[in-house]
């Protein structure tokens, strides 16, 4: 049994990771942390867990944490910096699905949260936790930065094209849009139902986090820097993000070979499901699962590829792949625990 | 191994038991009908169950069903009636998910169904498939009539009260409200979304089919039948139904007590949870799970107890408890794969 | 012309007042108030206004109203009845659509909003703006109490019926369903769209502020107080309210007479519209404007009388009804400036 | 008065012609026609009518249109064609809401309409109806194509950029998103709210009819045919578009400039919006009304130019522009009837 400690529970991310782990049969959820909630049981507040959890909230102190193996952070960007060298020096490893160690430029990572960063010499150990590049590292890793929800859905489609030289570099373009959940569940007029229902909107167009974070792990795969232009939207429903992905064809190949690029890429990926191309991926097919579904389209035979990515924020976009990472940190079979169908309708 | 067959797959009920049934570990789906999708495979029409089923629509001929078990009926009202009785000739047990063997008496069947019944001499034998109630009886069936959604969040709501003597059956009011997914997934203007959406009406408010149904089954606790006044509304969400209950109070009964005749009826019920008295279930912690949540309430000391009532009508309302009536007449567990955690949010 | 001002401009009452008052050929907004966003144009808070209004928000401060002709109170419950006697003093004639005035006995008012009243001595001057019971007085009135939205569309359905002696005022039920917009657009976890959407439950069942203001009016129509149970439900959608009344018939009367009672009581009313028995009014239908629209149903020819109320409570339930109000005040036909049409689909 | 009449009345566009058409002082409608509901009071199937019109639909027979001064089309594509050819010999003027004469090459619109044209002569003569580009053409025409909806969006997003030589036609990207309303009121199962609500898909990547119709316009401004990827997605919500334009831009001019061009280019456009560079138009904000809302971002200082364009797509994209057209075309101000707000929230 793994012994887990989830510290910031009281947001979509915590609550979703305790849904998908009362489904883990190797994991014990030993102790949940909120500041603000702490005292209260968890099923007080969520009550779809009532009868699958005992826990009550307790406050975030290390003593809390001292018997888990690995510990969740589903805490608000700069919390988890705050406490993450203790617990690796306890001998717990970290999972952390906020941004704290997403970048590895510090200066890059500082200019775009606006704080300092307060342990600056982990980021080069803080293995980006997405399995599908980075397995191997993963595996290896006491430190694991689970990506962000929209380069989730972007980089598993770009990736294989890039990889592949199918696409220009410095023509990409990702129109992703976002359910609100990806908002968070924290009070603001902005995600209030009454201003986010029934209504469409572009966002951050003019510089969203997610961008520095997209264009890193792109670079790898290429000489030069990439010229992504990165525009996240907002749609009235509550999980799932689609990404509409654009990429320049640098020579004349088939869509039957662009989408075999894709297969061959995921073969192997129990959590990557390329559909035939011409496919029209929905966000409600992988609601609740920790998958990813893609598509590509060559309209009118131009020189432009479509790749179409769905997945559902809360799950591959964080909890779920947040477990993925541990069964991969704890030699699990790689899906143990993750093996639910997508909530449809 | 339970083998299983489903008849009509391509109605929300259809996919719903699939979905299920991937989480089950003593079934084997043999076979599934379409008459308009057959030889299209089930995850092309419902790319969410990719991965889990290799499964194609075939016709519904006798033959497809010869090595099975067990069959669901996922069909219409009127079809289930047509080929039960060559089924339990052929010992294949039976749970029609429609409403075809749900009325005991036929004239009243026929008079809300609008068809003649082909086989009215069934009626007698089928067992009502509300486990909560008839478990027993389920046990030993050869055919479940599988309840309709309303009227399981409705009974389970009243049922214990009338069974304490509590409440008046000659002023009973069921103000039920369902989400879309009960109306169908045929083609029909009145279910399009740019009718139904970000809109809420009450409809067949002058008499509706779960009415005859619920006043069968509560007739059954009472020595007068009961007065019940049942309006149901559309919600413009999925899933999901709730039942706000009136009753009148037969003597001055405090809100706790009332509370507990509630959960102590249900203390053994795997799937019924009732939240403390004054609390305020929501749909969506039980979405996509076979649980009911109930609470109950007395406003201002009158003499009204108000019951609130929540189900996934696609599970606990439809697939989840055709599934729990298997387990039943199948000897197995009754939570054989029906232990989900509520999508939420 | 009419000078207004508008005190609390920033909430969805106050934008849909102005909103609507784009359309009103009398009526000049001299001012709208805001404390903290004074200084910002309405417009850039309110994108649909722009081109309609050049007006900004100001400190709510005596002399920005000083030469208004009338005030709109579109604040939370409790700031109205700090200003409203100085600005009557001044001749200035005031709407409060929060809840200041409403309620005619401040002990009852203190409990339910838990707060001292500041001018106890205004509530028996303060007129309930309900048109269709009180137009004469609201004429005469220099300060009219904005009925909430519930109450006026439980009080429009069941006033003909208590009226015309059909119905027990021992027995009255009003399950009622809002949209999220009633909720108001303050930063809160529960209101936002990842708490509200795609899920329904009922709310405050236990005891909801709009209870007593409902049986205050009830009461004015019968010998003994009512007693009426009153269930609100928050509907995953925008707009729209709609109450399902459940009353018990004290004779044996017609479905069609009964609907006359309605209609007769409403033949000169420009914005209640009683559609014919047996008809389902549906919230979309009167969407952006003041308007209620009824209907009456017997179900199963029972001692049950259901009437179905519809109104958007953001109109008829506040911002339309307050400019109703203020037509009469002024002298103006009642219509002037609310002849709109509901904004289906 | 303009003497009205509207050919299929059933569809939203139908109702949406009806509901603004109230609105107009000019305007009266003489005839509605629905071959499926022919008898039925229109307000019997839009209940917000009620009181505004006594229409009645009729059978579309030439002679219930004898004394139209100008007919409208409310039909799917391909009836128009049937009829109109009549009625300009009667001397009728017509707008049609469909795309039977968008299209100038009968090649190009039998390849994707997919029927033959039955009046391809008229094809020539026939007036794009969009006023921002075409209204001199339009006050003189006798016959107008009605801009479909996606075009309007994207087409008044671009042109401005085009016309300033400030993008490269070799490579526009329009990532378009749509309401469910635009898949019009037929009964379909892709239509359902089960379907469509909750969820977010692209569809038609390979290929959508209006592609070829907003090519043929932005042709018309390059000297060599553009290369256009037109990507349509389906939003979880009724009514809206949003375009999100991709230019490259073909020097280094500064963002203030790429919005100055816009501003300049519609500063006497009542029904153009240009908001602040990086604003985030919302679909919400022209809710209901004939008004597209543009703002312009320039990512990271790339070389990547993006307009977000925002309309009602049954007002702007349909019966909106309709009247505007009309009301060009009748010599009356454009802005007649037109004047609403959209409805925020």
């Amino acid at each position: 049994m793994i012994k887990v400690g989830i510290i910031g529970g009281t947001g979509y991310t915590g609550v979703e990771l305790l849904r998908l782990l009362t489904q883990h049969p190797q994991v014990q959820v030993q102790t949940i942390t909120s500041r603000s909630e702490a005292g209260t049981p968890v099923s007080d507040l969520f009550p779809n867990l009532r009868g699958h959890f005992d826990l009550v909230f307790t406050k975030p102190v290390p003593e809390n944490f001292a018997d888990c193996d690995i510990v969740f952070f589903a805490t608000p960007n700069g919390i988890a910096m705050q406490s993450v060298p203790d617990l690796l020096k306890s001998g717990i490893k970290v999972i952390d699905l906020a941004a704290d160690f997403r970048i590895k430029n510090v200066a890059v990572w500082e200019k775009w949260y606006g704080m300092e960063h307060r342990c600056p010499d982990l980021l080069d150990e803080a293995i980006y936790g997405l399995p599908e590049m980075n397995r191997v590292n993963i595996a290896k890793a006491r430190l694991v930065a689970n990506p962000g929800c929209y380069p989730t859905a972007v980089l598993l489609g770009f990736l294989p094209l890039l990889e592949a030289g199918l696409i220009d570099p410095q023509h990409l373009i990702a129109d992703a849009k976002s359910g609100v959940s990806g908002a968070g569940r924290k009070a603001s007029v902005s995600s209030l139902m009454g201003e986010m229902g029934e209504s469409f909107k572009a966002y951050s167009v003019s510089g969203h986090r997610h961008w520095p974070e997209i264009c890193q792990v792109l670079n790898t795969y290429t000489t030069e820097p990439v010229n992504l232009t990165f525009v996240p939207h907002l749609v009235p429903m509550i999980r799932g993000i689609e990404a509409t992905l654009y990429g320049t064809l640098l020579r004349d190949v088939s869509l039957e070979e662009i989408s075999l690029s894709l297969v061959q890429r995921y073969q192997d990926e129990p959590f990557i499901d390329v559909l035939p191309a011409k496919s029209h991926p929905e966000t409600r097919s992988v609601r609740g699962v920790n998958r990813c579904q893609l598509a590509v389209h060559r309209p009118q035979d131009s020189n432009m590829v479509v790749v179409l990515s769905v997945i559902d924020n809360l799950v591959k976009g964080a909890a779920g792949q947040a477990i993925q990472n541990m069964n991969i940190m704890s030699g699990l079979p790689e899906t143990t625990g993750l093996n639910g169908v997508g909530l449809l309708p």
